[in-house]
């Protein structure tokens, strides 16, 4: 849970627009990746400072600057300076708490995602990131959280394949960027399905604790993905009916597509929550039949026995006169009173369906 | 479950409108069905190349292209290049996980659904595959996941009857397609409902973990149908509303006539739905009347016998002066007040109801 | 549950406006009862063929058409070409399996409803019956699935007294049919809430397995009239909002006055929905009161003879040194010990509130 | 319940605007109350008939005509025909089982509302009565279905101070009654809030059935509460928005801080209701913990007098050879065994927490 | 939940805007404070009397009245009359009973917002506090309802820092304060959400009531929570929205940054929720756990000593003819049946999974 809810706290009081980077730090320095393309040539390179890039800028083709790790505050106030950037957007970039959201500030579109991973297979948990993407006219900025080459297929695909991709402008790589992440989620939901199913087998053998517990685990991380994807729907249809001169006509078709993939997965994610419910009913009246066999067991037994120890309790009685104890055949008799007891009552009992 | 989610995570980083069939497989080839026909003559022929249409495509009767199995991209290219699809269009037809959705390209109209096959009655999976429509001015493309002769008595109707579907023009023909795959839900349903009214008799026959489980499959059905049957009612509307000159205003009133079917799909599913949470609730208080009935048992017996067995003991005893061993009816007695307080226990528990 | 999913299974294939009736058949034949009214004058007569009103239809008069059982096809059919009705019509008459509905055909106006009827006191079950009002330019044709004479009042108002319903046009009959039909809903409702009084009252003073049943058979068919209602209140809304010159601006006010009847309906059935599941609760809480009872008093019971049963066994031991067996009190003794454990025990369990 | 769901059953087939009571009738005769005032004067005056007023009705003053008990059939034939009211607003101040609404009838605003009270503060028992308060051009009627004097303080106000009601028309003065009834709202919810919190102190204490009844009964009274409280919602802001003449804009904003007041009493009543689920949870897991407390005793028990018994009972048997009879310290020594076995498990069951 | 409703019955019958303190009382006196600044100068100064902010009110500068503990009516008066304040907006400041909200008084806004403090962090209460806010041309004047100096950290900045805040107008002030009190629901928030993570640890340790009573305080919190933040966002939203001359646009920016907080703080409160259902869950299914255990360890134990202590009495009968007793070994035979009997139990409870 605390992962869910980063620290705000320090910003309390400071003005808007305060670079404070909230959430975790990279483990290794930023890295900033330059892509210059057009249709007919195309150039790849890493950058140590944003003012490198000054020069492709503002030629007529597409600039793709993608930087990783975005702890470095430096940085990022240098590319406020050089694109022209507004302060809550360097802000919201550090700010790793945001939800999905599309931001139209005329010169640019300042869009916040979230990709998701799971570090393994075993355990529930599914971690974050936030992905921020600029567009302006020309060029795009694509800053993530952490260091993994989550856009490398992109980047093939524009290096290899003279598709599309190459003929198309920034606001088409900026659709590429968001079908590369929203087909992440599928992943993510499919693993999951799988642990759910997994869970579903070991509920019907042998329901535990462990499996309660796991249901409740999984149910969290459906709220968790739900509470970033209902924001995601809203984003990437603003998007899509934006009438920013910055998004091509042409560009909306595709961006339909993904409000399709998003309302797929808003729909895969209420049907897990759905069957976790129902999972949850079962376990919790597998409890109760569990009680009922414990208690069968019980009542079976003690009915048995019970009779029969107060019969053998009677002839352990000391009266002077009883005259059944003088009887030569008297406590075989007792024997067999005592089994007839005994099997009427199983009788009774196989007939009720409690054995 | 499995079933609901087809593995998608293969499309990952590839551009969109690339083809690749996400779904199963038939077992048997594609095949191509071409009817063409206009109030005066009718003309039916099964295809081997979406080439062989190009003739009647253009000629002012509706041309009507029926496709069974649709795993053959070869196929697929071809009639994209006939028809002059999208490349997305294409794309959804292969990706058998679609919701059902209308897309209005301008040239052409893009309808998916989803068909239902319930494959024996004992079980309770209900199978679905995707039924993609293109209407186009003057023909109509009709793609089935599967091998089933699923618009016979379309076909049928256009052959022998020279009625409203001769008359009227290729977006009537879709209307009757729809209608078709619809007037499938009710039988479904109605499959459902009986298994419905079995387990409810079940459930007060004999109610067992049986009996839960298939509760909890018949909710998992209906969560099934419910998230393509929602999205189905905006479709049926959105055609219906479409502005789009292929669909005329006559159509209208026939596919509004859907659309109140459609309503009345949802509602019955609603209403199976309540009913099945209304079993949940009685299968849980079965079981704890089950518990108290058990305990009852136990406690009788117990209640009756353990003073009996007090009694006993406390003759048994091997103090020198206990002055009732000494009686000559101290034996009978000690019966008679066992007796006694058995009787009185039985009747205690009779008026408490617990007998 | 299956009297409320009508087989369609047949419908399947045919093409829209196939005149097939689905729904029970009346046991006595379709009759047709024509009045024809203005303020001045008036005449009541039954018909054998739907040709024989032809007369009337054209007159400046209200011509009020009647019809019960509707299950004779050639009579609809009559009905269909003499009144022009469109096929969609007849079919929708036919199929008594409608959602309440209204619908502007120009021409006329087709309104479906449903009538309750609750056939006796003791079971909780409703029956449905539909009513179709066609309102065309001076005449109002109403069609009727049962035999009852629903709308006598109606008819003898129109004889006795010269009010509104002579002097208004045949809109203004429409509203007066309408009427009488929600009126009839508050009987039901009436009806339905002395049940469930009667099962509040068995719930407090003894809660059975069949008292639960009852809630639940209370519970669908609330889920029952509500299906209806709530589409009900969309028809006449928009049955008074329409902007069709059949219907005249002064009836609005007494549609108006319908439309907060029917409101008043869905909010004592959404009260009885409310009032059931609170009772739900109660009965779940009192069967685990009840286990709770049962258990304490196994436990009195128990924790009373288990110690003494024990002490008498201790002194039934048959060592040969055991002192206390020689004293001449120690019977007396054991049995003082004896009833001061018991009385210990009471005391305890007084105090516990167990007894 | 029943109080909840006047009869109407008797309406069945009359034309609307019969003029029916329908509710409990007033045990005092209906009392007619004028006021008359202006700025510059002041006239209060009790009437016996409704024409007393028509002097009153068209001089520029505003006159207030208050009737107390509406079951006099005849005063309101008599008041219709004096304002020219239309026959189905007669109908509706009659029958006292409205929703809250506002109607608008050009020459004058009709508005239902209701009144609580709450006989006595040891039930949880609310009794509604309807107001109808009717706005025409300079007058006002109020018609109150009680005979409280509920608009004391509001006679009061303007007759002694010369504020804003005797500056204001009409229309202030509806706001008066509107906000004095909303105020008792407010009353009405302080004392539920203290019956709520004192059951939450029993709950806590001492849960019993009678608990479980007081919650139900209370989320009862809050359903009955907001059943009424969210169409008054809809009324305030319907007249706040309505664009009648009979309106000044001055008092928009006067009817603004009712609507405010309105909808904090339906987030009082939501409150509420979150709590008394609450409540009923807990109630529902003191049930399930007091069992565990029983049957933990139960086991304690048992755990510790079933093992003594038997070994009593070993010793109890008539073998010949049974070595350990003859001991001298046997008897001793099976004391000492059976007092350590108690210990032991008291201590297994102190390390459990049982005890 | 007293705190949570503050006596209003005080008011009925009293004209609006009558100036009557709802709520509690400061322990100190009122205090005002005044800022005055432009870009180039700044000022302030503790008042006594609102008189003495006359000459600032119009100058050209923005001015800031500030003022603590708000139960001083005459100050209010005084407020309303030099600030020529609407008589309820008066009584709202005065009632801190409110839900926030924002009223357009043309040349005031009136903004209300509320404020929360955790007293400690052991308990669970959270405590509410009133913020008004008026913004006028050129002044505005915040009224908090308690003495803390909550926007301490805004005074420093505008002292200290020449930034966005000195040259912006009062709109953009107006923007500091409502951020700085959403700030402090973040603080609110973290301090809650590690009170669940605590009772969430002892949940799975060592669930008790304590921890059922815990997790319902919870609940009860967030439920005040959010019934504060819900209308918060809508007040937010028509500020940022509002067309008034009050506020510049290039403030728009900013509160759709404090829009976009608002969200997230109701995004958490939400998730909170639902984590705070799923622990009472396994609250409940926990309990059940546990009388499975006790009743296991019961039913163990009574399945073992019953058979053994049945054949310890069967040996301990008087019958005169018992072939057993008068063996050598019988006695010791008899202890290794029962310690088979023992063992095959143990063995068969083992295999049950019941130990």
């Amino acid at each position: 849970m605390p992962r869910k809810f980063k620290s705000r706290a320090k910003k309390i009081g400071l003005p808007p627009g305060s670079l404070i980077h909230i959430g975790e730090r990279c483990a290794v320095e930023t890295k900033i990746t330059l892509l210059d393309y057009d249709e007919s040539q195309f150039q790849e390179r890493e950058i140590k400072t944003i003012a490198e890039c000054q020069p492709f800028k503002d030629r007529n083709t597409v600039t793709w600057l993608h930087i990783n790790c975005i702890h470095d505050i430096k940085i990022l106030e240098e590319l406020g300076d050089v694109f022209a950037l507004h302060p809550l957007t360097l802000e919201d970039i550090l700010n790793t708490d945001q939800r999905p959201k599309m931001e139209d500030f005329g010169e640019y579109i300042y869009i916040v995602l979230k990709n998701f991973y799971k570090p393994n297979d075993q355990s529930y948990e599914i971690i974050s990131e936030q992905i921020s993407i600029i567009l302006g006219s020309g060029f795009i900025i694509s800053l993530q959280e952490k260091e993994t080459d989550l856009f490398k297929p992109i980047r093939e695909r524009i290096k290899t394949v003279k598709g599309r991709l190459r003929k198309s402008g920034a606001d088409y790589l900026v659709h590429a960027l968001m079908d590369t992440i929203v087909d992440h989620y599928f992943v993510i939901l499919e693993k999951l399905g799988e642990q759910i199913e997994l869970t579903e087998e070991s509920l019907i053998r042998n329901p535990s604790t462990e499996t309660l517990r796991t249901i409740q685990n999984l149910k969290r991380e459906m709220l968790f993905l739900r509470k970033t994807v209902w924001p995601l729907r809203e984003t990437v249809n603003s998007f899509e009916r934006s009438e920013s001169p910055l998004i091509h006509k042409s560009t909306g078709i595709y961006l339909k597509d993904i409000y399709d993939h998003t309302i797929q997965v808003i729909d895969t994610i209420e049907t897990y929550r759905d069957m976790l419910s129902g999972m949850l009913d079962i376990y919790l009246s597998s409890i109760s039949n569990r009680l009922n066999e414990v208690m069968k067991v019980l009542t079976v037994i003690a009915t048995i026995f019970m009779p029969l120890t107060f019969l053998a309790g009677v002839y352990g009685m000391n009266f002077k006169y009883m005259p059944e104890l003088e009887w030569h055949w008297g406590y075989f008799t007792v024997w067999a009173i005592m089994i007839t007891i005994a099997v009427l009552m199983l009788f009774f009992f196989k007939r009720r369906k409690w054995l």
